[in-house]
């Protein structure tokens, strides 16, 4: 009696499950402490003092009925200045409130995008490796998934492809930056090309061909990356924005949608996507985390705990002989497998307590990612099971 | 560039903010306390006490990444499984953590209810009166909404026509109980006979028909009146519930669905619930306020003031003439149009700055709802009002 959509789903998530269940059975065979999984994204830096700061005077100050009442389904008027205000000072943009809507979450997100936007059969294009629960978004809305097989070189996204891939039926492409799972930021320069690319084909099919940005990770970049402001390259950009990872709330469901004035049609579709925030049954964003993240809007965590993950992963691991690009934002590392399927590749991995995510779940076969968001000392003590399990396979080290 | 599925919605969209709009410049000319505005649903009572001081204490005392973090897309283990004792207490009901998936409000639950079962052109039932988002949220899954007519006696549901309604095509049947808007609790008595017209029809047909009780309103209850727990009488039955109401919570998007062991095929319809509410961007429902309701699990809002309100509002419209039945749950008032159409009335009512919301959009005709979820000073103040309105339309008072 399962919707035929969701049945393939029910089946695929019971080897999801199976995994976890196999992590879990390791964990209680060797003990949690000597089981290095890397396999989820779940930030390990708590939220800014700040943020519980916040909720706690917002509670004891604030009028009980209005933080936890009905809003605007795009949000609290007064938090969607301020987010506003903070983009254009950062950015030397000119947004106003009524450019932003607060959201579930990026997820939540794209999904009231594709909603608004997409008809049966319209494609949506995205750069390989990608997030893949990208295709069960764009299949809520009948949308076909287009994706521009990885540049394995650098990872900055396969632009001659994504040309050739670009149809009369192309209504979106969706890019993620930095990304997972690869850590790259996509440069200055790939963002002008890429603008340019949809211009030219915007002018040659005669309608608008969305830029969705989800960009979860922008505040994870290091060595002072630039992660540039999309809409200021092209005008049918939406950016997607979660503090998930920015304030480590992942759990909490808070983001907003930026949908620019000079977006074709925008009042439209700013009505578009506050209706189905409504429609998708989110109805608004969580309110009290509204008036957090206002309170919170000069905040972010200290990446430092990250940064020193990302270092002695990446150094380490090359020095064993493992090959990887070193990743500028997010928390992963994108590494290819030693063996030439991904899959027994994390098999193998296994056998040392290391529990890792096949690039074939990101559309790219022949890398695994490793999630580094977890303590400093699991990735000390792992580097030992890495050694060993580089040796098993012969790997020349430094 | 809006898909097709939104661009009705974003024109009906226009209207209902016309009719928003119009209500601010009432308030901006005569001022905000001479304006009676009974059209919104928002909660006028705060939330119990002890929610508040929950979010302080969980902030204060518990672990920061885990309160703001990833859970099971279910939700917390030890939240769910403190709702599903807290329904086996009041209800003689023997439901585990399994049965229980946390969501983001009572509207979410529904989705991703509608979403795990129905196929393109799958019909769902329900009576009318009823909330007409439900529409959008049928329609989002290519549903077909089949509506019962009103039953203006007592608005009980009209079974009869229930009977005749269902066909192969029926998926499910839709309830609300107590009632927007009509304030009616179903009668144990209804409860069963729905029952026994729903295994018929199964038992005819040769599939499940399944039974979704959408029950936000399930702690209004006034007069000690008894709301029948759904699952004791159907096995193929949801429950939704949302503490929207019964914490006045609207704002913090928090409920839940239950699913019985009992429902044919129920641990694939809990993944496959699950997987929705991943997929539909949700993810999961907010994290801190999942552990606010475990805090607060026996706490509910003190109706006294809708109570009030409640035979406030009866007892004098009646008096001046007006018509309706006194509502046992929620806090709605649906009175019988004096002139014949619905929607002329609201617009008379609006000369006297009383703001109603038409019946029609209830798919029921004929009909306003009133909704007393204000102050008890804004229902005395606009009781000369409505006495005047009386008069305009020389209705004969007792």
């Amino acid at each position: 009696m399962i919707s035929n959509k969701m049945q393939k789903l029910v089946k695929n998530n019971s080897v999801i499950r199976q995994m976890f269940e196999e992590g879990k059975k390791l964990e209680k065979i060797y003990g949690k402490e000597n089981v290095y999984d890397f396999s989820l994204g779940n930030p390990s830096i708590e939220a800014p003092k700040k943020v519980n700061q916040s909720i706690i005077e917002i509670i004891e100050k604030e009028n009980s009925l209005q933080i936890h009442g009905y809003m605007n389904n795009a949000g609290f008027e007064d938090v969607r200045e301020t987010i506003a205000n903070s983009i254009n000072q950062k950015f030397n943009t000119s947004f106003t409130k009524e450019n932003i809507i607060m959201v579930c979450g990026a997820a939540s997100g794209i999904n009231i995008i594709l909603k608004s936007i997409l008809n049966p059969n319209d494609e949506v294009i995205t750069f390989a490796p990608y997030f893949m629960e990208y295709n069960n978004y764009i299949e809520n809305y009948d949308g076909k998934v287009v994706a521009v097989s990885p540049n394995t070189k650098d990872f900055q996204p396969n632009l001659q492809e994504l040309e050739k891939k670009i149809t009369k039926n192309t209504k979106a492409l969706l890019i993620n930056t930095p990304n997972n799972p690869t850590g790259v930021i996509y440069s200055k320069e790939t963002i002008e090309k890429i603008s340019k690319i949809l211009e030219a084909k915007q002018h040659e099919y005669g309608h608008e061909i969305f830029l969705i940005s989800d960009e979860p990770y922008r505040e994870l970049a290091y060595d002072e990356n630039e992660v540039p402001y999309v809409t200021k390259y092209y005008s049918n950009t939406f950016v997607v924005y979660s503090y998930s990872k920015s304030l480590s709330l992942p759990g909490e469901r808070i983001g907003y949608v930026v949908v620019p004035s000079k977006m074709e049609d925008s009042s439209n579709i700013i009505n578009a996507l506050t209706i189905a925030n409504r429609i998708i049954g989110c109805v608004n964003a969580p309110s009290l985390m509204q008036k957090v993240i206002m309170n919170c809007i000069d905040e972010k965590v200290d990446l430092t705990s990250y940064d020193t993950n990302r270092n002695l992963l990446y150094n380490t691991l090359t020095e064993y002989g493992f090959e990887c690009i070193k990743p500028q934002g997010a928390f992963y590392l994108f590494v290819k497998s030693p063996i030439k399927d991904d899959i027994d590749f994390c098999s193998k991995a296994k056998e040392f307590n290391i529990l890792l995510v096949p690039g074939s779940s990101f559309a790219c076969p022949g890398y695994v990612r490793i999630s580094y968001c977890v303590s400093t000392e699991t990735i000390k003590n792992s580097l030992q099971a890495f050694k060993k399990l580089a040796n098993s396979l012969q790997l020349k080290g430094k």
